[in-house]
């Protein structure tokens, strides 16, 4: 179902490139790789319960930073999967790495990461990654190893 | 300040045209016109009130229907003046016109309307345009006659 | 594959709907819609053959007009398809009818038409659809009937 | 004009943050400062002329790479001014800073850079940066010092 460089990414989102996704050098808009990451990494955080916590207990992730090295032009059509992972899992913090594999170019097309902190949305701090969600997590990287 | 195709527009707003905002085509995206409509009509719906009564009373505006004709194509870079205007305004919905001028054509490059319902978002039924809501588009309006 | 609802419809796509593709009112921005109806036209277009006459000879499709109606709105997770047909084939244009089927609610989420006039991007004017297109769109549209 | 927090950036551009910008959580996505950054570096990239290189030469500016680190939440209504600068210039590359300064907070919303890869777009090939380019980035680099 998903493609062999993406092995080790428990979640992987499957995804036609569509004709509005190029810009005006005619070929998909860097923007438009980060929507892919979004896409995948909210997939990932939605299967773990961290959607779930931040709606029933406003203890939500929040983005910090993220970066993207872009490797090949895609263009429409194509099709391509979206693959995300966990690492350096901290108490109040971790990174998900992302990459794009393109079906026309049969390699990385565009790879980044991008660092998720836990945030206590009613008090408006940071706070530790909830518990359940953190076993999830655990559960989910386990599959793959 | 406005342009004068804009003077019984009670809001106008002003951008820049962005690079970002062309597709493969290499103008203007048709997408990005209904982003212009939207960010000038939501400067006028928080204007009268009706953002803040979504937030208090769950009383909001919701889109119905919203189309655009498409008059010039715009290129980056190029700078707009995009107006927004209420007519039709009914118990429970009203409808907006929306016009993009373009300063390089010195002329309008798109227009369209939306209609929007009065929505309660906590029974999840249509309802009447809030009083105050009401009265302040009355006055918005009068301005420009 | 496609949806009952979609039966009529020679091109159907199918795609996740993205936590991207919501906006602060928390279901999907009504912007995006479009970009399902163009992403959905866009293979339309490709498969007729008229990016290929755009790229080739300059003739192709430019957008004059379009619209949409919200039927339900939508929210992440979910799976749509998007439906386009032709009709009323003119010698100089064509309107396509867009349709977005949602699998949560199993009924049309957001309906719209586009109107496409062909163009002679080299010499800045109308033009007759090429009549390869003309014809291969007239075989798309007879197999649903 | 510009903030004084952008005071040795060459090219500031200002914009209303619009309601369209924000997403699901109710603040600007952070997809939507990736466009601010590229509007401002496309601006840069006009007025020293790469964009007319590619166009006439086929010479042009490719991404290599990108990030950003978010500071404060922005929020509509306000207004930011988004800088970029040049920095390690090198004979087929050259990176640019970018800084996004938010009226409301008064203070950087989100700061990030850009690899830019000279790009020969006819032979598919890296390149020198154009000779006329290379110089207008100097001068307009000068300008800040």
């Amino acid at each position: 179902m998903s493609h062999p460089l993406l092995a080790e990414f428990p979640v992987v989102i499957e995804l036609d490139v569509g004709w509005s996704d190029m810009d005006s050098f005619d070929h998909v808009s860097n923007l438009v790789y980060f929507r892919y990451f979004q896409d995948a990494r909210l997939v990932y955080l939605d299967r773990v319960g961290w959607l779930a916590t931040k709606r029933e207990l406003g203890l939500g992730p929040i983005l910090k930073s993220t970066n993207a090295t872009y490797r090949k032009p895609l263009k429409f059509p194509d099709r391509v999967w979206v693959g995300v992972r966990g690492s350096d899992i901290l108490p109040d913090r971790m990174t998900f790495e992302h990459k794009v594999v393109s079906r026309a170019w049969d390699a990385v097309a565009c790879e980044g990461t991008a660092v998720i902190v836990s945030y206590d949305y009613r008090n408006e701090c940071k706070c530790a990654i909830p518990d359940a969600v953190r076993q999830r997590i655990e559960e989910m990287e386990a599959q793959t190893k």
